[in-house]
């Protein structure tokens, strides 16, 4: 039986997700413009929990201060209608021309100060309507000729505009986080932190690192041909995974942004097992909104778009339940067991074990007995097919 | 004309790169083995400056310890003949079947401890032969089963393993410095801290991470569609790029290992360009051995390894020569600064100016000439051409 | 409930997958030699239908031909006793280094002859035990060097040999049909016929081509960002789907082998749905065996081998299952009947219709309603959240 | 010195490429329109030859007749002016939301229709302006459900289309080729004929097969990780050459149209050395025009643009020096020779030999000496070495 979404399951939207009109670099809309408040009644009736934002979604840029105020007078009476709420909120620093080259890493010095202002004047917004995230997609800040970008001081300036929100969020008291989403490339031929990887390590050179984390997409990873749940795992380690973006992607080719599961399945189904039970070992489990980041087929009209908004949350909550389910089972647990899954939390070390008492252990080297460890198998097929087995649901 | 390498352009070569003979997941070895001191001797004549090795590459697994001081004695007699040093050392944690779920992170703890004893043992022959680089390349540190991994404690171990090394070598005064090379993918599924950013970012949970950086290999960052030169360009930012491994790689794919310059040639330019001479706008090179990581052509004789283990020196010595020009010439300087690529050394900022004054600019946003910025050209493709145009020595 | 294999299920496997030892390009085997008796019998007893092997899998290249003979007659015996045929049987042209630069179009002409010689004296034995389909993967034919290889010569070559041993079948009255196998890269740097597509268009250049069809391995087409369901349904189309070989990859890295469903597992069921019920609107289905060609994985024992390969099989009939579930859905039959998935079977044209009387029909272009058209949503959506329900059985 | 293209080179460009206005996926257009006039003009100054278009870029949509024959006129008369030819035109089965399920190949048939009629509009247009290959590029012709579209019902209705339109050329006259383009995926999750290998497949179940052929892209082929130079030779060995797009691209990842040569630049050399110089054993080389089907960056100004269009030709100029210099070079003749190059153009089969007489031959199998065969080396590295020298220009 499909499970239905309720507002316990922390499902939300961007706006500009169902909203998305569907033209692309090859062909014009097939879709109306969807106003912000349709999508939070829509979304609410579907079982979400909030929807999210770019300032360009929200507000269409040209609006006067009237107009951005009636709109988001409108937004906020549909919240309060509907309880939906806004976890998150980011900005768009990529559709203006102005952004050709970047906001914050443009080669033109007045164009990163306009970026800086333009997160500022949202960061007001954001903090306005409560979100307690904010995201910082940098889909500009690249460049296709290696020659034409200073990579190094491109850096400098990432940090050093990321250190100034942050430090005016805390000025100001808005007691936000921030996330910083990685992707390798599209719509740049090489963008700025390719991956979780690399955010984590650039985080880390911040002035206000402890406020700054990640926030992955499935998509942009797998774009680089990595293991998403991989990557979630390493910055759960080291307590980065501030937000997420889920969604499905084939692999590297262009950015598909399909329904959250409907590119490597199998995959979605070890995320989410990773997010809702924590590590086989133990270890933090993901408490934020579970974001989609998708794109409705080209080929929908409304109806097609309200469908694949269900189909997302409708497939995590299977993927969860089979999680549990995998999880729950003692033939499973004996799998894991046999294969020594738990046992990667026991340190390779003795308590106080040094180097000199380690070269001492004639048992861990000289008297090893290497056949029988050659020889050994860890029966991770056996793994494999039972987590198969529970999610397909035929156990 | 073609430049001569020398002992001054600081070549280093693996012995497992010239050594290889050719035997493949599909076939058979091509070519007989090749013992240290020939490729010690055959190398010093081409010109190169430092070898390289892996334990099991210089002393065969399963040889008594009389015959490993042996061959131990008479490559430092070849190294002593020929001058060529030994920049860089490196343990085998793949080649045995005892690895087959990793070394420092298998799930079996007696392989983990085997594992750092094989290290240990290889880093006193490293220290005895005055390597400064240690590489740790984890190629079986992964997984191709999600749920049978637990990546979480998997990084742990990876951490308390690096962690005893790091002590061991300060312990004994070697006064190495560790490189951890990433991988994404093969022979594992998916590889821990498969990217450069991942490495940098475990980096910083390290004991001592002031003595641990990067080796980054060309070929493994281009396997997941990464950008070579914006990856090394983040390491130096950070101080981390301690060692380096150039080869050749047509995109995501089996790991090919080309001559350098033999996958993406432009993009090797780039990499050249700023090994040598430091980011556009200033800040380190580096100086550290050349070192190539490729595979000699199964097709390939002898003659045909030594033909492009010189034909990677050759084009490394052109590149380097054509990004000096490059540099040199006033057109492209002109270009340069036209595109703003200096302009990015300076800070968004003015000197002491803070979220408050920034608002209070209304140049910067609210008097902000936007369409101006909208239309302005960068001029990108004009830097582009006189990069292709010095690249191919037509000006 | 998992399904349980059954002859009639028509399974089989390489003798090569089950008995690969793993040893990759990075380390050594893992496993013992697994004799073609044992293979044969354990094979039977999972329930499989048939067995299939490269020359040098059978019998280790360096027999006597007394060797050669007892090893045939007790495969022989063991087919008998099982039951278990030999449906199809193919030639290995790669792993001796005499084919470093590929069998049919080496550069060196005594070596194509070689090759040839090699088949011909399989086929006797593949002829001898019955297969009907003989395979040629070229792996070997192709590449690194685009100006050390003259692909219209080597296309010449190809066709020359294959040409003659078609012939070869047909005067020796042995019925086979020829399935060639593409591949795009690996272990050459690019293959030669590297696609479905490349394959078919060879095939029509053939003397015998009704004789020769394709052999697409769904891993192979996925290393080239393709999908395997839409090129088999090519092949139906052109009716050249003359064998199959099932197995898992994740897109564009290393050739994996994985078992089959565990790379992409939602195009997995599409494959089986085609294969199973033939096109949504009719068309031939597939009816030879269903041969898993996938590598066990490398931490395994010989109990992992034995649990993925009934894994394969397993998930295989799941498939199946749920695809029949699908088709017989009305809810499933509405939603392709709204989308006209049947009505793209009506041709374009009106029966007798021609250029003149399209020109003169205004309501197909003067009169169209192209806004009706353009706002219409094909429901794809839907049709995608069925076949998701049904694969994972909550519906 | 970089050349200078001149008519004779046969250069040509899309009106859409330099006409570009840089809007894409993620953010708004960064240049003016560009009338056509202005780039016949603009073209016909920097030394190309001809100019193409889909209908859409000449004649904008919803044009009236009046408005339509203006703009024609113009365009003639500037055709004129400058001597620009047009070579080939094609159809925008694409843009328009009305094709959001493809053209020929949409599940509705009134799209269909709709489909053929405009495409026949535009021939009589071709026609009329002396163009002798029409394309067909049918990016919306595919899936990415794949249960939503029955490929063989898909590739019926392609034949049908294409059939038709033959037969109309033929009738009227038009003494048109027929050019396919094939593409992998971008903007469908899957494209229909995805690679050269497919579309020629394709081609030989045509009723007109004889006057259809292909016209590949070098980034189409190479975001599907395989080597253009050896698809092109394919397609010449198959005599269905008849148009080409030049661009460039870095492997599987979105569509990136850049500049040719700088995506893969040594196989840019490949490429240009086959179409100048024919296969090393001979065969035809391409005659017809050479075609840029590039994006000027979204960074760039109009000046930006036309520094773009002057590089294609310059870098292809400069290639097919370097390639006429590789081929003269004596040393290069020698490895060719060395390496077995041509010998591959000798049948491996005597004059008049046919199996009977090569299974008598034990030369070729029961007294080959594989020793010897399996030690040669085939001095690929050195071609290679070359082929790099002659590129650079360091020779």
């Amino acid at each position: 039986m499909t499970p239905t979404p309720t507002r316990e399951d922390k499902f939300s939207f961007g706006l500009w997700t169902v909203g998305w009109q569907a033209r692309d670099l090859f062909g014009e809309a097939t879709r109306p413009v969807l106003a912000g408040v349709e999508a939070v009644h829509k979304l609410a009736e579907l079982g979400a929990y909030g929807i999210t934002f770019h300032d360009d979604d929200l507000v269409p840029p040209g609006s006067s201060s009237t107009e951005r105020q009636q709109i988001i007078d409108k937004f906020k009476a549909a919240l309060a209608e509907t309880g939906l709420v806004v976890p998150m909120v980011t900005t768009n620093l990529f559709g203006d021309p102005v952004f050709k080259d970047g906001g914050f890493t443009s080669n033109d010095r007045t164009v990163r100060r306009y970026a800086l202002r333009k997160v500022m004047q949202n960061m007001d917004l954001a903090a306005e309507l409560g979100a307690q995230i904010y995201v910082f997609w940098g889909g500009r800040e690249g460049s296709e000729v290696d020659f034409a970008k200073d990579v190094r001081a491109a850096l400098d300036r990432y940090r050093e505009g990321i250190d100034l929100l942050a430090q005016y969020s805390i000025d100001k008291g808005y007691g936000m986080r921030f996330a910083i989403e990685p992707k390798p490339n599209e719509p740049r031929g090489d963008i700025l932190l390719p991956t979780i990887g690399h955010a984590l390590a650039f985080i880390t050179q911040l002035e206000h690192h402890e406020m700054v984390g990640i926030n992955p997409e499935t998509g942009h990873e797998q774009m680089a041909s990595l293991n998403y749940t991989h990557g979630i795992a390493q910055a759960l380690w080291q307590n980065k995974l501030f937000h997420i973006d889920l969604n499905g992607q084939k692999g590297p080719r262009y950015d598909q942004d399909l329904v959250f599961g409907y590119g490597d399945l199998l995959q979605a189904f070890s995320t989410v097992d990773l997010l809702e039970n924590g590590a086989p070992g133990g270890g933090p489990t993901y408490d934020g909104d579970r974001h989609f980041d998708y794109k409705p087929l080209r080929t929908e009209s409304m109806e097609g778009v309200w469908e694949s908004a269900l189909a997302n949350m409708e497939l995590y909550l299977t993927l969860r339940d089979r999680s549990h389910a995998f999880r729950a089972d003692p033939r499973v647990q004996e799998a894991l067991a046999a294969g020594g899954v738990a046992d990667l939390n026991t340190p390779t070390l003795d308590p106080g074990e040094d180097h000199t008492r380690l070269l001492a252990d004639r048992s861990a080297y000289e008297d090893y007995d290497l056949e029988v460890a050659r020889g050994k198998g860890y029966g991770f097929a056996r793994i494999q097919r039972y987590a198969i087995e529970h999610l397909l649901g035929v156990r």
